[in-house]
């Protein structure tokens, strides 16, 4: 059944890149203002910041921290590769605990010629050598399974089904973070967001829409509600399934940086309580 | 297995898009010269044309027709656009019969907003529909099914899976089109594969490359070689699968049809021994 209308902004977070002209200082005072509950951070945001300094200001406007995008991009051609890959995840880790984030969002990463399975094989050892120091820190990581067209470069994982196939075998420190945009085509969504549920691994939920046409592989995903996305019947998937996390709007889009970014933020609130 | 090297032209097919600065006359002419055993015709290059003589044509340049490209389309909003779909099928049959083509490859369309297993009912009661006009005329349908990134308005089927299931229940005038650039990231294809086979529904196998990056959604194509999908290992599972019919050259690329077409013929042939 598809979910009922969003009539409030407590479950609604946006992630920094989706107002990407924004620093995360602007970010901040502006999503308060705006009553958004949650924020999620990019970790280019951050750069030359005290980390825990920009986690108590996001607190103290009142802002939920929901995750830290992104870790990942565990296969490489070599060993070497792989370590350098595992050290940022745990430098990923560190940061997410310095800024209070309970969680990373993990696009594993995929090399262009290398079989999908050796890449998936790579990111599973990746992801368990990071494990413990994410344990011990008390931050969960989210496999987010991405759009096959991702499958060259950025993700080996690009089904809701082998992002929960992968985060089984792990603890509760491993799950998986569901975004509509990648995910909304697969005849298994469903099935497979129950699945998570009953894993108890649905960590995050993310939205934005799928425009026609699109026209950037990358930066012209949709506000809710400009494309073809049954967001309220996903919604309603992920909610069956126990869900009862924050709604991340999460859009890459030339286009909609390029306009006044605070009215964007009320575009953004209207799309979510009419479309989301 | 990843299959043995090709050595020689034999089943080499050329779609005329691929070379899409060509009138039908000139790809006949070319390709012909060039030894390209096969030709895959474009409904676009028939206009104006007496199909019959175009058909002709090609036969005494001692050229295959492999099929005709494209039928399909059949989700629409109403009953009438359905009907219309129907009808420009049918069409499309006398067209292949009328040019001598075996197959007609079918892009079975998807509508922006409504929910793709309607789109997936829809195009199944449009096969339906049509399947005694081509059985009739001996005119065999392909369900090719399409990347993801084209569900919102180009096809519903976006899975061999899915394109086996729709195509099981009917009789052997209904099969299947397996084109790596759409296919290659599914961890399902290799069974898939080798279920068509079974079904005796492997009728058509197009081959291109997915390039890093990739620019454009749609006319971005790779020539064998230049990107990532594991053509021999592909290859591979279709013969395994019984397949001995042409390997179909399908690109769509600005970039290579912006250059001289006669040296791009050259680059297919190499690239196909090469590559694919």
């Amino acid at each position: 059944m598809p979910a009922a209308a969003l009539t409030d902004f407590s479950r609604l977070c946006v992630h920094t890149v989706t107002t990407k002209p924004w620093s995360l200082e602007t970010a901040c005072e502006q999503y308060a203002k705006a009553g958004v509950a949650g924020i999620t951070v990019w970790r280019d945001t951050l750069e030359g910041r005290d980390i825990a300094a920009s986690g108590k200001r996001l607190r103290e406007a009142g802002l939920k921290i929901v995750s830290l995008c992104r870790g990942g991009f565990f296969p490489a051609a070599d060993a070497a590769g792989r370590q350098k890959a595992i050290n940022d995840n745990r430098k990923c880790v560190d940061e997410a605990a310095a800024l209070g984030a309970p969680l990373i969002v993990l696009v594993c990463g995929a090399l262009a010629g290398q079989p999908l399975t050796e890449s998936r094989r790579q990111i599973a050892e990746g992801i368990a050598a990071v494990l413990p120091h994410a344990r011990a820190a008390g931050v969960k990581l989210a496999i987010e399974p991405l759009h096959p067209m991702y499958a060259d470069t950025r993700s080996a994982v690009n089904t809701l089904k082998q992002a929960n196939d992968l985060a089984e075998p792990f603890d509760e420190f491993v799950g998986v973070a569901v975004d509509v945009y990648h995910l909304w085509w697969d005849d298994q969504l469903e099935a497979e967001i129950a699945r998570c549920g009953r894993l108890g691994k649905l960590l995050a939920y993310h939205v934005s829409d799928w425009r026609s046409p699109t026209t950037d592989l990358l930066l012209d995903r949709g506000l809710m509600g400009d494309g073809c996305i049954p967001l309220r019947q996903i919604r309603g998937w992920v909610e069956a399934a126990g869900f009862r996390g924050c709604n991340e709007v999460e859009i890459f889009s030339t286009r909609l940086w390029a306009t006044d970014q605070n009215q964007f933020l009320t575009q953004i609130k209207q799309a979510y309580l009419a479309h989301t």
